[in-house]
Parts: structure tokens; sequence; C-alpha cells
């Protein structure tokens, strides 16, 4: 649901979620909110009670291009995400919850916002995708749908889907490098062409270690903190059972 | 610099960048990197050192990209911010930060990401939009670009510019109202049709914080920890001056 749908017609049509579209395996459908409106000049927005600046988007195009979409859907229990700043934050975690759902309406807002009527009729759940200021809700919108769509089933490769997973362990990814063997003068990593598995994967995990440490220490310190549950948790078992 | 230039068409013909663009206040050039690609097939990806999943692209195009970009602006102190999820977050200071330093280049990666040594080699700042993985650094390339073009004087209107500045209070914004007064029997709360700007105040802030506490108790926290300093600061300037 959108005041700009043609905003999305070149993410859609390419790469990882116009493949997907092709194929079939996803199906996105653009809504555009001011189709709905009741006003004789379209008009879709007015002024804030109690002052302020800018527009705010009105009720009743939104709640009826709503309707319009749980009638062609015929699914009540859809999810409607208003995409907003004024949400709990967007996570891998978050993405995984929305692959899981089926259909979902994602909401996006223009100008100052909606009138919070039509929002606490509708809305299941609002998110963000970070504490910054937009335009609107159409970039935010899709950077889910891309995030979200790579989690369905089928619509990347077995080798990429294991890839994205590593992420969940809550640290950045070590560097990576590809040919040429030497680029000005540098040369990629030894133990990256050593062939030794072992040795390859201890040296990744020690770069993540130190790259999370010095990027995202707030990601680190989680953790550490999950790693020394765990062991208290591991070293309680073996006290059980001794 | 990208792979995929055309994927930003829409988002700079339409709404605040384009008017930004149209109006000369702010300028977007995009780079293919193809285009710089000694390989006689294009290609510019390649596997990865190591092992792994996916293609990583490789160095010698988008060195040669950035050189010719660095060329042609003749400003070689410009910023090269690499968006990636490997990266410190970008919140409003960020866009605020970027917004005063004149020219910057956003370099997109894409796949499963660029060999290190050119990112050693070119880049200033690793900035990632937010905890989760996506296809590419288009999207969050433009949502970069929305953020910081709307902090660039003259982009917004005064009025706009008054309301943005709100956010950095680090608080969610509170509940807005639009016509008509009453919609599907909710009525637009009694406050904000007083008149009594100090009450409206009031009632919003209370709004604001009521909402973060419920939807972002980690902003909350920070908030109620900000606040509890200044008031010792204070406290401290009353007992130096007594």
């Amino acid at each position: 649901m959108t005041l700009f749908p043609e905003m999305f017609e070149p993410v859609l049509s390419s790469s990882i979620i116009g493949k997907a579209i092709e194929n079939g395996i996803i199906n996105v459908k653009l809504f555009n909110i001011r189709d709905y409106t009741n006003d004789k000049h379209k008009k879709v927005d007015d002024y804030t009670y109690g002052g302020g600046a800018g527009m705010l988007m009105q009720a009743q195009p939104i709640y009826d291009c709503h309707r319009a979409i749980l009638d062609e859907i015929g699914d009540t229990s859809i999810r409607t995400v208003y995409v907003t700043p004024q949400g709990s934050l967007f996570k891998q975690k978050t993405a995984e919850s929305l692959a899981q759902t089926g259909n979902i309406i994602l909401l996006c807002g223009h100008y100052e916002g909606i009138d919070e009527r039509v929002l606490e009729e509708i809305v299941t759940d609002n998110i963000s995708i970070g504490d910054y200021v937009l335009t609107g809700g159409e970039l935010p919108a899709m950077v889910m749908m891309d995030c979200i769509s790579r989690l369905v089933p089928g619509v990347l490769s077995n080798e990429e889907s294991a890839q994205t997973e590593s992420f969940d362990d809550g640290l950045l990814e070590y560097p990576q490098y590809t040919r040429p063997e030497v680029w000005k003068s540098k040369s990629v990593p030894e133990v990256l062409l050593s062939g030794h598995h072992a040795n390859i994967a201890k040296w990744r995990e020690e770069m993540s270690l130190l790259r999370t440490k010095e990027r995202r220490p707030d990601l680190y310190e989680n953790y550490c903190a999950k790693n020394a549950r765990n062991e208290g948790e591991k070293a309680q078992n073996i006290d059980k059972n001794t």
C-alpha cells in the first residue's frame, strides 16, 4: 500500500526478487492508496490537528484500500506491517518470522505520517528499519521485501541460503578475497591458499571476532555474554551428571 | 558505484531527491563498475579463496572506477562509504555528519561482497543500515541518499526541516490526527482541538514517552539516563554557585 507504486518497479524486475516472481515463488502486488480516496480531487492528506509542519495521510483511503486487499486475498488473519520510524527495529529475526506468515501487507506512509485511528484499526506490526528519518516508507518497504524474500524456501539456491544463516551467530563476516592472488603488491592471506579447512575456519572465526569487536562493540558484548551463559549451562549440566 | 545503476532511477526522479536535483541543490551521478573491468568478457567477480558460497567482486574494476571518479571530481579528500552489513550502524547522526562533507562516494557491493584489498585501498567508512541481510548495497545506498539529502540546506523547506530535528531528542513521535474530526466513531483527542498550545505540547510529550517506553525500551532507557545526567549536572552547578 503506497502512494508511489512506480518507485518499486526496478526492484521488482531485478535481482533476487525479480527472479523469484518470475519463477512463481513469491508474488508482489502494488496497491495505490490514492485509487481508494472518496475525495473528488483525489486528495489523500490534510493538516494535523493541534498544529505541526507538513501534511498527514487521512484514514478513509487507507482503510478502504486495506479492505479491498483483504477481500481480494480472502485471508483475514494476514499481518499488516506499518513501515515507520515509530516501530520496533527490523532485524534478521523479524524477517525470519515474517517469511513464515504467508501473505503480508506493507503499508508505506509518506509526508508527516498517517492518522492514528486507521493505524489502530488495521496495523498488526509497527516496524522500523533503523533510527533515521526518511521521506517515506517506500524504500524501507523494499528493504524488508528483499530481506524477507531471501528467506522464502526456493528463492535462494541451497548454497546461498546456507551463507545467509551464518549471520545468525551475531558476528560480522570475516574479510574475503578473490583472484588475482597478488593485487597491487597485496597478497591473499597465506592460510586461505593452504587448503587446510580447519585452519581456514579458525582464521575466519578470529577475523570475525576482531572485526565485530572493532566495528560493533554492542554485538561483540552480546556475543560474549551469550557464550558465557552457554558455558555456564554446560558446566551446570556437568555438575548435575556427576 | 554499482553494478545496477538502473535500480536508482525511480528514486532519483521522484519525491524530495528528484526535486533537489532539479533545483540544482544536490547532484547524483551513477557509475557502473562493470564499465571499468579489464576483462574481455566484462566479468567483475570470481570465486572466494579458501572456499565459501557465492561470488566475490574483484578489486581491479572497483579500483579503476574509483580512480575515474576522483579524477572527474578533482577532490581527493572525499569520503568513500562502503555500504555493508560489516559496518558501524547508520543513524541520524551519521547522516548529519555526511551531509556536511560535500562530495560522497557510495560503494554498493553485490553477490557475496568485495575483495578486501580494494576496500583497504579506497574505503574511508564502512556503514550498515541495520542488522539484516540484503541482496546488495543498492537499496541501503538509496536509504542513505534519501536521509542525507534531506539534511542538505535548501532541500527541505524551513518548516519541514524543523520537524526533522525533533527526532534528535531520542524519542518516538506522538500519534497524529487529521480530518475528519470523527471517523468510524473515533474522535480526535479533545486536547488537540483545544487550541491550548502548552497543553498540546504536554500531551504530545507524554505520548512520545509512553510510545517509546512501549516500542523501543532501549531508546527510552537512553533518554532517561541522559535526562538523569543533565539533572545531575544542573544540581552540581547549583551546588557550585551556592
